[in-house]
């Protein structure tokens, strides 16, 4: 593996208004996208510090994985995004070592492409794998 | 507020042992340190990854609140740590706003002054000030 840096730590919440009103008002953080992802049934707003990034999901539906999360947990911390070379490259290394994945293949992500690991391959820590971000950021 | 970046994502674990031979095995992450802070009946060890770095923290009995989290939610994803410029500027900021704060005055972590926000005061997630901490690290 050849993880570069977090990309971005990602946090659950039930009300985007009020988080980014909140993100805002306390720490002075402003997002620099927000964004509804159809088929994810989420929206998304990444607020950047530094060179990393906080990314507050809310669940546009009842029914998705992150509407269950929320649910189950609350308003809190939902996975981490580790910047990699090569997604497709890191998702082949770990699935030769037995590691269960999400996705099995990179997919469109805002920033490159990206994948998901699954909890168990990680002691129940949620990573998605993010490949080109910052230099997409840059170009963006 | 001045948040320079996400100095670290810290993440519950049950056995160190076993979360630093996973760590390593799959994401070729190593431990630079790993010690015990007794006051907070915890062992911690700091995994770097790019300029930020995951933190595992592991109870050392069974009354602490990281051992009530592990309780409750298993291994899992603990509290954000933001770098600071000033710890204690950036309380009395927040403490003026009226933000619930865990610690009112600094005090000394591993890698220099740090205190935790109440997580009522950031929508349900902990967020741990860190003040120096990269240059401490540097010099150590």
């Amino acid at each position: 593996m050849n993880l570069l840096r977090v990309d971005h730590t990602a946090i659950v919440v039930a009300d985007m208004d009020d988080a980014l009103a909140r993100y805002g008002r306390i720490w002075g953080l402003e997002p620099n996208i927000r964004t509804e992802i159809r088929d994810q049934r989420v929206e998304i707003a990444f607020l950047p510090v530094g060179d990393t990034q906080l990314e507050l999901i809310r669940p546009l539906d009842a029914d998705s994985g992150v509407a269950r999360f929320l649910d189950r947990h609350g308003e809190s911390l939902h996975h981490i995004g580790i910047a990699v070379d090569d997604v497709r490259a890191e998702l082949e290394a770990l699935s030769k070592d037995g590691v269960p994945l999400i996705d099995h293949q990179p997919r469109r992500g805002v920033h490159g492409l990206i994948a998901f690991v699954h909890p168990r391959g990680s002691g129940g820590v949620l990573i998605e794998l993010v490949q080109n971000t910052h230099d997409a950021w840059l170009q963006a």
